[in-house]
């Protein structure tokens, strides 16, 4: 797995934030959006706002601002999202079948068109209208479908060899949901998510409130 | 709900993954990690986990590392991990039994107390060894356990109900899992998850590699 350099790894990761707020204001016929609603929106201040949209190629009209159809298109063109990319998902636990029933992929570029477990109980079922298939079938399904993107949401134990079987079949991206460092082949790329990155943040916000508060308990205000 | 500026975001969100492998060293009994090693493993540049590792305000022995205990306290101390917070969860359906049943929040500093849902076919039954309780109950039993984070897993048209609802009793930080940006009080901290933010940093990964692979190509490698 080579080691790939991504520079702006937080406006990359704002990007489908921004796109959902903008669909959302397309959709009610909002034609023009300022970089002031997408701060207030974020919560961000406006010059990081302007850096994260600079990022994608486009640039605003002073006093104005953006389309709102082009700067969906740019962020869609940036990400590469602007064709669906086909994917299967393996493991059909509860983290799966919330992936699964997350509605809002498709605008994100993803659709999850095949699912895997080992589980005869699951297997043959359906979660949210679609249906399990047995991991045994991966290799047939995902050739038969040209898939190269594989979410992994296994255990962690288990994830190094689902992603093996992942890679032999030409997957060339993961999506890593388990708890563990894959080792890949150069020629794939990964993206291992760590929920609790975000708590780690959260954790870091709270400590500095609370110093703020006590400073100001300090201060008699 | 004031703008914080939190410096150095991807630093912050490695932390947990840090903590994981070295915790995972520990039990196996190494007393010192080198900067090469936690970057084989993070699959980061040598620099970069340097970098990471002195926001925790530790520094090592040049040729030896960092005492692993050492590091895990300190990082758990920067992260304001070492005591665990209490944390309760709104929304039991798959995402927030993904997360009542993630066996690793106490290794991140929080302990999920309790789990609240509207649907009476939940309420009173058990999610991975959790009570589900009545959303109702929600005041008398935040107030009584004195928690002062919650988890938000309902579908987005609730999100905002669940969390003035929440800050109402007291919370005071907000990891929302659902796909809308919240108004909060100043002194009320969030962290919105979006999980298609790492599909957004997998997909520019991809397109980097495919272009690496196009641009060989040309060149007759």
């Amino acid at each position: 797995m080579a080691v790939m350099k991504i520079q702006k790894t937080p406006s990359i990761r704002r990007m489908p934030t921004y796109l959902h707020k903008l669909v959302e204001m397309q959709m009610e016929g909002v034609p023009f959006v300022s970089t002031t609603q997408l701060a207030d929106y974020m919560n961000l201040e406006p010059i990081v706002v302007r850096k994260d949209i600079g990022i994608t190629g486009i640039s605003g009209q002073p006093g104005i601002g953006y389309k709102t159809d082009k700067l969906i298109a740019a962020i869609r063109r940036f990400l590469g999202w602007d064709s669906v990319i086909e994917a299967c998902l393996v493991g059909a636990g509860s983290l799966g079948s919330a992936l699964l029933g997350y509605d809002g992929f498709e605008n994100y570029g993803l659709k999850i068109s095949t699912a895997f477990d080992r589980d005869t109980a699951k297997i043959g079922s359906y979660i949210h209208g679609r249906e399990i298939f047995d991991y045994k079938q991966l290799p047939e399904l995902v050739a038969q479908l040209g898939l190269k993107l594989g979410i992994i949401c296994v255990p962690a134990p288990c994830a190094q060899a689902v992603a093996d079987q992942l890679t032999d079949c030409g997957i060339k991206a993961i999506w890593n949901f388990a708890n563990v460092s894959l080792k890949l082949p150069e020629d794939v790329v990964v993206q291992r998510e760590v929920i609790a990155g975000g708590l780690a943040l959260l954790s870091v916000k709270l400590g500095q409130q609370n110093s703020l508060i006590n400073a100001e308990e300090k201060n008699g205000n």
